[in-house]
Parts: C-alpha cells; structure tokens; sequence
C-alpha cells in the first residue's frame, strides 16, 4: 500500500528549516553513549590495590600470551565455546581480525597470491576494509532474513576455487540485526568443510538485545562444527567494547586446537602477551559488580527508546511509501533503511546539508559501493533521545526529498 | 693478570651440593620484581571516576587513534622528540616494532623479496625474532664499547645493496648496557641516509637508570636527523613497561610525518584505536602521583643492590681469569657476561642441573647461534636480593668447571 509523499516544495521547505538552524548530529557510528559508558565506571578502581588474579598470576608482570582463566571464560560465554579455545587480545576484536589475515595471508600458502573472500551485504565496512588493505578481493552474497544467501554462496564456490573465507556477524548483524537461522548456521559449515573455506564470525553483539525478555537465539556453530568435523574452519571473535568500555575492553577468539597453535605462535613474536590487569578488572566486575546478564539489560534500558524512535520515526514518515522498507532487529547496534534505487547517495547528501551526518552511502558495502544505492546504516546508540529525534526528522525529510525528485 | 682456578674437583663438589639443594632460580628474563610493580599500584583507581581528559576527550569510548596528547607528550619525554610526531600504542612497543616491519614487508615494494637487516650482537632475541619470523636476513655487527661497529656496517653496505633496516636499543642496551656515543648516534644517521635504509631505535631504557646521579647521555638521534634531514629513515620506540607496569603500560612510537601518516594508514584498518583509558591513567599518575624522574629514581634504589651483588660475585670468582669480561653499565636491564670462546651452552647446562634457568645461550645472537658460543645475558631484576645471590654462586661455579674442562 503506498502513501502519497508531501509535495517537493514543502518538503524542501522543511529542509530549508532545518538548514537554518544549523543542526549538528552524527548518526554514523554505533559508538555507545556516555550513559552506557557510565554503567561501567567501576571498573576503574576495582582492583582495590590487589593485582592477583584468582590463579595467583601477578596480572602486572609480562607473560600469559593467551590470557587469564578466568577471563578465558568470559570469552567462552559471550562465544558459546569452551574456554580451553578462547584466546583473549587487546581492546578490540578488529584487532585480532586483522591479525589473523595477515598472519595468514603472510604465512600460510594457500593464501598466497589472487584469494577472494565471501562478503554478505550491507555488512561491517571495517571487514571490508582488511580485505581491501591486504589485497584479497570481495564477492557480494546478499543477506536474506535468515543470513547470507547460501544459494548464492554455493554458486559462487563452484565457480570459483580461490575463496578462502567469508565474513560473518551472525546474531542482530551490522548493519541489518538479522540474527543467522539455524539451516543457516549448519548450511556455512557444510560448505566451508565442502570447499575447504574459513568462516569468520563476528559475533560482536552476543549479548546485546534491545529487550532482555524478547532475544533471537543463535545455534552454537562450534557445536555444529564440532559435530560435523569442522573445527578448523572457523575463527570466531567478541569483545566487550559494547559491554564495558568502548575503547578500553577486552577481545576475544576462539578457534580449534590447531588453529589456535598456529595463531600463537604467530602471535608470540608481535606481542609480550595481551594486558592482564585489564582483564583482572573485567573478572572482577563481572564477579564482584554485576552479572553479564544484569549490566547487559541496563545497555538495553538505555537503546531501545533510541531503537523505538528510529522505527517510529520510519513508520510514520515512510512506512507506506513505495520501494522504502527496514527490519526490525531485536538487538545489535543498527537499522538499516532501504529506500528505492538510487536514492542513498542523495539522502546522505540531503541530511548533510542539514546537519545530520549519516554513514556514507556504500560502506556497508565492498570497495564503498552499494551497486542498488539503496542502503544506509542509522545507528541511534550515541546521540541523546532528543538529538535522534530530531536527526531523524531531518532524515525522513531527506528521504522523502530524494524519492519525490 | 689471571688467577688460577679452584680445582676441578673441589668445583664440580661445590656443584652436587647446589645440585642436592635442589635449587630453582631464574635470572633470564628482564622481568620487573614485585616490589618494582608496586611503585605504581596506585595507577587502578587513579581516575576516581572522572574518564574525561584534560582536552576533553571521553577516553572510554572509541576513537583516536594516535592517542591523547599527554600521553603523546610523555612518549616525547622518553624520546626526546617533538610530541607531535609521537603514536601511542598498546601495552608493548615489540607490537609497534612488529607491526612497522610487517606493514613494510607486506605494502613497501621496497622491502619484498630477499631483504637483510644490521643487527649488533649481542642484541635482543625479540627483535632477531621478528626479522626472522617475517623472513628478513640478519647479518651480526659487533657491538663496540661506543655501540654497534660502523666500519663494519659500513663495509656490509658496501657489499650489499639488500639492506633495509638495523636495529639499534641505543641506551643501557640489551643486553650489553652500552650507551651509543654521540660519534655512534651521528654516524648511524649518515649511513642510513646514504644508503637508504632504516634506523629502529629500541629506547626501552631511556630513562632506566642504576643510580640517578651517575647516568649515560645519549645524543638526541631525532635531533641529528633533522639536521641531517634524514627523519625518513627513523622509527623510534618507548614504552612504560619498566616504568609502571609490564604487561600494562603505554607503548610509543615516534616517526616523522611521512612515516607517520603511513603507518597510521594501516593502523587505522588494524585498530580501533588505543586504550585511552589506560593513557589516563599513565597521564595522572606522572602529573598527580609522582614525576618521571623521581619514580625511576626508587626503580633504581631496588635494581643497583641486584646489579651490584652480579657485578661483586662476577668480580670476587671470575675477575681475574683469562678470557672472562663483562661489561659494568649505568642502568638496563641486563648484565652481559662473556666466558672464553666455547663455553657458553656448557655453563647453562651445568648452572641448569644446579637448578639455575639462565637464557639459552645463543639467544642474544640472529638465528640464536652465537658464533663464538661466548655470550651469556644475566638478568638479575626479578629474583630476590637472597635469591639472585644464590643465582650468582651458581653461575660462577658452573663458569669456573666450563673453562677449567
């Protein structure tokens, strides 16, 4: 059912408005708020003068390449894995992302030369961008209401012998929050222990619902690829940075035994071992403070008034109108809005002129290129309820501009 | 003069007795003691909950990559070089070194294919270690008393057109404790512009003096290269780890605007940026906490009763027999001991039966093999004064039976 749009004039007139007052909003980045931030602040200080962890590792000292037991376990919990596999870095998963394709793109010979990898679009354009910077090309799956398109995936690997991973955020994904269903989840491993591929999951937001009460469930994939005897295809990553502090959290993967090996010994010539006190201090606030369940439902408290302005905002202004649609994720850090083609482009240019930046058009695509022009990423965590609000007014004003003309 | 050595005998009874004490020391690693750490336990809980910076940046949450300017501004101290050239990196400047030499390997066209470093041996095992995990040949120069030999740099890159870096730890260096005259400081910097390659300048100890009040100067290698204009061929590294805490302290780099902005390139596609959290916490404690100068100062009052009870026990059992040497350095880490050629692995081994870990000899050499098998590190940091003393016992006994076989 299709609405009528309110003529150009008057919406260029709204726009016009909202030049006027000169608006400076950024919905770009799913950085967390400062509230959010704040639920954390404990951290800091909760050491309380003792740097023994639990094990009685001096957490000060050099040495512990793959981290403290205990903080092994967090990183088992938030990636559903045995803590025996999990590895804990710095403060960021991109980080060992990183780190693992160089070090396999530098090491490992079947990665040499002219490799591609598999990308579900719209996705994370920062996976995209080590890609990009390490040389590997990027094939387009798009993403269906159950995940990537297996179909197309397997079309693609019969085609093409020089696939060697695909990337994945598998629960309320960036920038869609489409959570993986379970056929999709066993479909991925099937074909990467089939055309001997890596997978690389993402699982950044694990834990991050919108309404503690109302969650997707994500299938184990170590489970499945357990049962399927396909362990050594799968790198899987989380971090904290959405959970604690954003810059200042905890990183964490988790591969199979030999995958893990390898890893290290790479790993033990560029670092003297990850920092422990750091991970002393998110033992503690989990043991001490609060449950990863509680502090979680305090983030949720938080987003999804922003979460429910977003999709109201949309409803109203553009729900009804030809060629525009969102999902409706129940967690993550994203919407994604698809207006009709070749409109995304312009609506950022549009929202910018007012004052609202928006992620550019195209990054949640390989090489910044949205082939339809359709997508854009909003992402209402770090503005204030009335920033959004009224970010959000410039946006559908925007979009309603680009589509009228 | 020589003194003639107990009788092989009386030496190896002195061994079954250390052997029946079931003894277990270790004096490899250059790891700060627990009472070192303590200095600066009160860096958790320093922020008192206030994460804002002094320029206003929330240091909890994403973003700047290069770090916040006072901690830029300490890494300069440590450097001597403007603090605008200065990166602030994780908690290790081997990862800073890691990352440099493997984004040169993999993006600089120059440095693909069959390439070769300097490295001044004795040097230090990580660095050899890096080169070699990433495939780059090393050649020894011998450290002189004035640094790293350059006539016979000089002569290598006379030979070899091949040559793209050296590594240089220019200050109580690891693991001789030599600082580099000025003559050495200045040379190095002509060289490398003359024969274009680069200088990566280790300053791990710039300010980790034994006594406060006798110190070596080391000329500002940063300061030279301007005045050369050769900063292109300069990449410095710092770091807290043997300042505030080892596995948790800031890590620098310093570089000059080309090199800076391209190292930040990759960076960027690498990271999230650093922990701002923790550069807050290094800003306050040396701004509210204490100075530099006056904590490395009670560093100092723990380490000099250590380093003098090695140079006593070496003095007392071997100070007069033939072919034994060692250096006495103003501040470092490390001791080096050098044993009449051949005699190095048999002191290990025999100080190893006697339950004393010492490094692996070799390991100060490229590849581990020390040509002269002559070379032996003490690092008398971690154990305690009663324990190191013990050590020291052992060490001699076990030198005195290698040389009197």
């Amino acid at each position: 059912m299709s609405k009528s749009l309110p003529s150009l004039a008057d919406l260029q007139q709204q726009h016009q408005a909202f030049i006027d007052a000169k608006l400076s909003l950024d919905i770009t980045r799913g950085k967390p708020s400062s509230e959010q931030l704040a639920l954390a602040d404990t951290i800091d200080g909760i050491l309380s003068g003792n740097y023994k962890s639990s094990d009685g590792t001096d957490t000060r000292n050099y040495g512990g390449l793959d981290g403290l037991a205990a903080a092994k376990a967090l990183g088992a919990e938030l990636l559903d894995v045995p803590a025996s596999q999990v590895l804990v870095g710095g403060n960021a998963s991109l980080t060992l992302m990183y780190q693992t394709l160089s070090f396999k793109r530098m090491f490992d010979e079947r990665w040499k030369g002219d490799i591609k990898f598999l990308c579900p679009v719209p996705g994370y354009d920062r996976h995209f961008a080590i890609c990009e910077e390490l040389g590997i090309d990027m094939i387009n799956i798009d993403m269906t209401v159950e995940g990537p398109d297996l179909n197309a995936i397997k079309a693609q690997l019969e085609a093409d012998s020089s696939i060697r991973g695909i990337w994945c955020v598998p629960k309320y994904q960036n920038p869609t929050g489409i959570t993986f269903s379970d056929a999709c989840v066993t479909g991925l491993v099937e074909l990467a222990k089939q055309y001997d591929f890596d997978i690389f999951w993402d699982n950044a937001y694990a834990v991050h619902h919108f309404d503690p009460n109302d969650v997707d469930e994500l299938l184990s994939i170590w489970q499945e690829a357990e049962r399927l005897n396909a362990v050594d295809h799968l790198w899987c990553y989380a971090s904290t940075s959405k959970i604690t502090h954003a810059g200042s959290g905890l990183a964490f993967l988790a591969a199979s035994t030999t995958n893990l090996s390898w890893f290290k010994a790479r790993l033990g010539i560029a670092s003297i071992g990850p920092d422990k006190v750091n991970q002393e201090r998110h033992i503690r606030f989990f043991t001490q403070h609060t449950s990863l369940e509680q502090h979680m439902a305090r983030h949720a408290a938080i987003l999804k008034p922003r979460v429910d302005c977003v999709l109201n905002t949309l409803s109203e202004s553009l729900g009804h109108i030809d060629g525009c649609r969102w999902d409706t994720p129940k967690g993550g850090y994203f919407i994604t809005f698809y207006g009709p083609e070749g409109t995304a482009s312009r609506i950022a240019q549009l929202a910018g002129e007012a004052g609202v930046k928006l992620t550019p058009a195209g990054a949640t695509h390989p090489y910044g290129k949205d082939p339809k022009d359709q997508v854009i990423r909003i992402a209402p965590s770090f503005p204030t309820l009335e920033e959004l609000e009224q970010a959000m007014q410039v946006f559908c004003v925007a979009a309603q501009i680009a589509i009228a003309e």
